[in-house]
Parts: structure tokens; sequence; C-alpha cells
């Protein structure tokens, strides 16, 4: 590193790459005293030079051309463009040649992450990516800490703020998933192509690099539980919360007995559960240690300036230790299966027009069927729709099948977490 | 430090000393592997050698007399024996010794912390407390993070776990304040001197310490604000709740204009404020950074195991740092005056029976004293007791003495914070 100057290049300069830069210019005196050097963007890869953009960055750092950015001897990497391909080829290039890497990019780390952390290593480079899980909330740094002093079992949370913008909104407002959609594309909350956030992507990615850091492997992403919010329907969350239940995308990875176990997908949560209380585009995080006990982080886990918080305060942390090989990410095929265990309490919500669709049928068959029903909530509409919601325990997929074919409803179930009844 | 071997002397073996012990014993195969060295608790000093204890140490690790701990050759002393005296005497010694200091004790930091910071600065030896402060909730840790990238603006939390308890149960279970307490203290939640908790110290010395670390200097203790929670009421709870508030003690540092202000009271928050679903004997810690925007921290702020994690951390971490200057802790006279904004909200109970106290001369004589009344909730006993709860603008000690004399009513108010309406 030359002396004086960290010379920092950055890939990327959209939302978060603008909240670094101005980051790093509100605080270089603060920065500045604490590294003993001024930081300063030398080369900037962008998708197109001539835009119009909210920070001023010299023309001649702009280029659109990744050599240029190889070229220019910089000290370190900030890479905030996403995705994988090319992404992954220039971070490896640029560790091979020496220089220290600051990611916010779950994604890459997800799918590629295992030999980057190697390829860092073996080029004794440091490999920073606090930004990548949760924005602002400092999760990473803590489980590290924590780490240290406790056993941690699992950990679980509302790790992406658009589907929670998303289901509170459909929830105060009675909307349906389709129109808070339109809504938060609008606000800038949902990007124009959601697939990340509502199908659960973006959740799982950053499940994966919390899996990693807690047990020191992961499971291949083909083996997380995932699904997504976009089959939600008003009615749903309206008798959910009817029955004292808020539907939430919760993330959440487990040791079980035949290994850890990684789902991202709808929950029912008590009201009073901590995490029904998140609402809006916040992340919270909860984990548990053996010591410590139960700890929840709240914060904004995305945008500009919560994210480029955790990328600059990365970076700064990078520039003052020196450099100790990072652990190693592997990868365990044969997570624990998803099985159904009957004595788990779930949330069903059937819905339907036949004529054998009756609350008092529904509920004889599923008397008969072993299943115990703890709430029951029904809704009938002027069109004779039943609409109703139940709480049960030992409700298995083949109920659900026979609610299907011989009483002509659609069933939706969810898991119940943390049922404080 | 002998070679293989971290030599450990404890001050007070009470619940947090022995779940110092138990959690050294339990993570051994951790710290040993982390610090290169075993740790070896070579001294105790307890009030009694005699007594029955849940841990186990060896009768001659057990000492009544200080002067064993001092001549027994430590490199670490964990305080957990609390108090200022003779404590403050103790440490010194050790400090002065070289011995580095781990410490829970709050009151002792807030009394006489800047002396001890500066005295361990010309030892050149350690002084860490994060168990001081939320217990196992490594607020001080991700504090001093964030001010490396973000100014803090100011922080506000429930330290208190006794008090917060206490207000839960009055709420749940509409009991009277000495009811609760008793409950309390029969569960080990509350002391038998319940004071320190109670009348807002304990919080107070918590915010003390964050004072100086957010803001480089914190207030002598009398210029702090500080209203505890005995006088508060069943009727008060109740009438907060039926206007959608609740009653929490509220520990707040804030930098105004003229300079920080610190202050620790029973305040309304509406129920939707983050800090209002923190019950029973959970802490909280809000911090607010210019560029990470938002943070709420919560775990158990109390107990054996999560105070025990914190000093544990602790000293496992200044054993494989080196030292370097704590910065200094500076007490300022003269921080902001609790001025009373008239433009604040806040929540006015009145109780009486005297002939003049109807709803209707009140908010009249409100009126025309030019306060605003935003919300009222009016209960009149079958006594003939008239209990009302007014959220106000305008409200000041002068329309509370006017209430008294003239409609013979009791009032007292409280501030109201972040108003959601």
């Amino acid at each position: 590193m030359s002396t004086g100057v960290v010379r920092v290049g950055l890939l990327g300069l959209g939302t978060v790459g603008g909240g670094v830069i101005k980051t790093i210019r509100s605080q270089q005196e603060k920065l500045a005293s604490r590294l003993g050097k001024r930081i300063e963007i030398v080369k900037a890869l962008v998708r197109d030079s001539e835009k119009e953009r909210a920070v001023h960055l010299d023309r001649s750092v702009l280029t659109t051309d990744f050599e240029d950015v190889l070229k220019s001897d910089v000290d370190i990497v900030v890479e905030v463009m996403g995705g994988v391909e090319p992404t992954y080829d220039y971070v490896r290039a640029l560790i091979e040649k020496g220089c220290h890497v600051v990611t916010a990019n779950k994604e890459l780390l997800a799918k590629r992450g295992t030999e980057l952390v190697d390829l860092a290593n073996r080029h004794q480079v440091h490999l920073a990516y606090e930004a990548s899980v949760a924005g602002g909330i400092p999760i990473l740094g803590v489980l590290r800490q924590f780490l240290r002093t406790n056993d941690i079992s699992g950990v679980r949370g509302i790790l992406n703020g658009t589907t929670n913008f998303i289901l509170t909104k459909m929830e105060q407002e009675q909307l349906s998933y389709q129109e808070v959609l339109k809504q938060a594309q609008e606000l800038g909350y949902a990007e124009a192509d959601p697939r990340s956030d509502v199908e659960g992507f973006d959740a799982m990615y950053k499940l994966y690099i919390l899996a990693q850091l807690v047990y020191g492997e992961s499971l291949p992403l083909a083996e997380v539980n995932r699904k997504g919010i976009a089959d939600l329907t008003a009615g749903q969350i309206r008798i959910a919360g009817e029955l004292g239940y808020r539907i939430k995308l919760i993330a959440q990875a487990e040791q079980t007995g035949e290994g850890i176990r990684l789902s991202v997908e709808p929950t029912m949560l008590p009201l009073s559960h901590p995490l029904a209380q998140i609402q809006d585009a916040f992340n919270a995080v909860q984990l548990s240690g053996n010591i410590v006990g139960d700890l929840l982080f709240t914060g904004r886990g995305a945008g500009e300036l919560p994210t480029a918080s955790a990328v600059v305060e990365d970076l700064a942390y990078l520039l003052t230790q020196p450099f100790t090989p990072h652990p190693v990410w592997k990868e365990r095929e044969g997570g624990a299966e998803t099985t159904q265990e009957t004595e788990a309490k779930s949330f069903c919500y059937v819905e339907g027009t036949g004529p054998a669709a009756t609350p008092d049928r529904v509920l004889h068959f599923l008397r008969l069927a072993g299943v115990e029903v703890h709430k029951l909530k029904v809704q009938f509409d002027l069109g004779g729709v039943l609409r109703a919601g139940l709480i049960t325990t030992g409700f298995t997929d083949e109920h659900s099948d026979l609610l299907r074919s011989d009483f002509g409803l659609q069933v939706r179930c969810f898991p119940l977490l943390g049922s404080v009844e």
C-alpha cells in the first residue's frame, strides 16, 4: 500500500456505491485519523460513464472496462455491482493481484463463496462482507463475537426488507399482493424484476452466509427449503390476523440431530412474537446462545446508507488489521430432511365453493383423520365462498390432498413458530 | 503473564461470579484454543468462605481477605462484588500492581470511572466493562464500532430489567406496585432493598457509561434527571393503555444545542413504539447513527449467564489484544437544562374527589390556560373518584399547581416519546 493514501477501486456505482462514496466523503476526517491515511477512489467500474449521477466523481475515475480497474493498482476493491457473472471473474482477478475485497454481494458469496474464501486465503488478502447480510445491522461481527464464548444452535430472522414491506402493507391496507408490489416498485422498495426478493432467493443467500459463520458449513442452495410470498392472499393474512397471528417471511437455520436445516418460508407468528413486531422494510435477526440467551437485533436491512455504513466499516477495519486466514467455507450435502413433524402445529387456510365445503363437514373429516384443530375462524362471503383458517396439529400433505379432492377446497398450510399459547 | 496459564482473581462470588466460573468451565476448550492458555481461578474474594455455593471452588482458592488476592500474582481480576466501597480501593490496588480489570460494576464506573480509566492508562492495563451495561447485549462493542463510521446523536433504552418486569406485571395483572414488587422479590427479580433499581439509580449508572462512549464525556450524576417508578399506580398504567400508550422507564442521552442531556424517567410510549414492545426483564437499546439509521438491540439485561457471557468475552478479548490507551473519561458540569418545552406533548394523569373536579370544568380550565388536549380518557369509580388521563401540549408545572389548588386534584405528568400519531 502506498504511504499516505489507500487506493480504492469500486465495482458498481448504483445505490450502494453512491452511498459508499457519500459516506467516505462525509466521514473522511474520522477515517483519516483512524487509518493514518487518506482514502482515494481511483477507479470506478460503471455500465454507462455518461449517466447523470447523484454523486460526482471525476470523469477520469469512471470506466466501463474492467481492465482499467485491474491496471490501476488498487489496494482494495469494493464490490457493489451485484450478480455472479461477470462479478466472480472480476473479483477473482483482483484477489489474484493481491487486492483486498469488501463486498455486499450475497448472491456471489452464496454461490461462489467457498472458492473466494479459499482464493483469498491463498493470496493472503482480506475478504470482508458485513454488508451482505442485514445491511446496517452488524450481525456477522456480533455472531463472530458470540461464537467465541457461546454455542449457538440456531439463528432466524427477517432478512429481506422488500417482502416484509409488502406483507406489512398487505395486512395494513388489506390489499392484494399485486397491488402492493406495484406500490413497492413505484417507491423503489422493489425492483422491476422482483423475483430475487419475493421468491425468497435474497433471504436464502443471506441465510447461507449466516450458516457458514454459525456452523462452519452450509448446505448447497438446492437443499434449502425455500418458498416465497407471491402466492399469499389478503384473505390468508386477514384470517391469520383474526386468529392472533401474523405471516412473515422467516429465514431460519437450525441444528437438528440429522444435520443442519435451512429454510426460508412464509411462517405464522403469534402477534406477541418479537419477529411479528418487525414491520415495513426493517430487518431483524434473532439468535440464541447457550450462555447469553436470546438476542434480537433490528435495523434497516437495505438502502443506500445503512449498507454503505457496513461497507465503509469493513473497509476501515481491514485496513487496520493484519491478515489472518479466513475460516474455510464448506458445503455439506444431505442436510436434515424437511419432514412433516406430526406433532408440529400449523396454520391451514382453506377456500372453496363446493357443496361439500361446509365447516361442519371439514371439521368432521379432520377429526376422523386424527387432526387436532385448536382454533378455527370461518368466513362466508356473499358469493357463498367459504374461507377458513385453522390452527392444527397433525395436518399433513395427505390431508391437503383429500380436502382438495373430496371437498373441492384449495389448501395452503404455513408452519407456526414459537406459539406462545 | 506466566506461560500456559492465565491467573485470574475473582472479587465476589455471587450470582454473576458463579456464572463466570460456570462459563469458563463449560467453554474451556474454546477459550484454551483461542488464548493458547488455560484460565485458572487462583483466588476468589468472598464474604463468607463457609457458605454453600452452587459452583464448587477448591477451599484454598476462597479467601475473605483482599490481601490474599493482592499477593497471589494474578494477571487479571474479574470484579463482580459490586458497590463502591471498598471495591474502588481493591481495584485501584490491583491496577497499581499491573493487573488487568474486567468489571460488571456500573455504580463503580459511574462514580469513579474517570479515575479508574486514568489509572489504568497510566499503568498500561486494560479496563473492560461490557458486562456493566445491558448484560449480554454487546452494546458497548457495537457502539464503539458504529462510532468509527457514524455520528451518533443519541441513545435511549430500557436499561433496567427489574423495573421493566414490575411495569409489565402491573399492566398485565392490574396489580399495585407494592404487590408486584413483592412477587419480584420472591422470584429473585428484585433485591431485598430495591431502591437502586426502582428509583432509577441502576439505569442512570448505565446511561452515564453509554454517554462516556458516545460523547466522550458525561454529566455529574447529580445533573442527571432521574425519576423512579415507585409512585406509579395501576390506575395510571391502565388509563395510559386505554389511550394506546404504555409507561416504560426510559433512559435517554441526547445532544442538544446547550450540551448533553441525560434522563431516566417513566415515559409514555405509543404501543407501536419498538421500546413499548420490550416486556418482562428484557433490556433494549436504541441508537441512531447518521449513516446506519436506527438500530435496536434486545436481550436479557441481567442474570447469571448473560452477564457472565459478557465478562468472559471481555476477559478473552483483552488477553488477545495488545494494550492501547483507553479514551479518557471526562465529566462536564452544566448539561442542558430540563426545560419544559411548551411544544412537547405529555401525558397527565389526574385523580381526585373534590366537588370542583369534573371533566368539564377541568377541560374548560385547560382551554382557557392555553393547554391543548388531544385525547382524554375519564373514569369514575363507585366512590365518586375521578380518574382521567390526558394527552396534552403545553401543560406545565404551573397548570399542575392550579389543578391541585383549585380543583383538589392530584396530578402526575409523564413525557411522551416518539408519538406516532
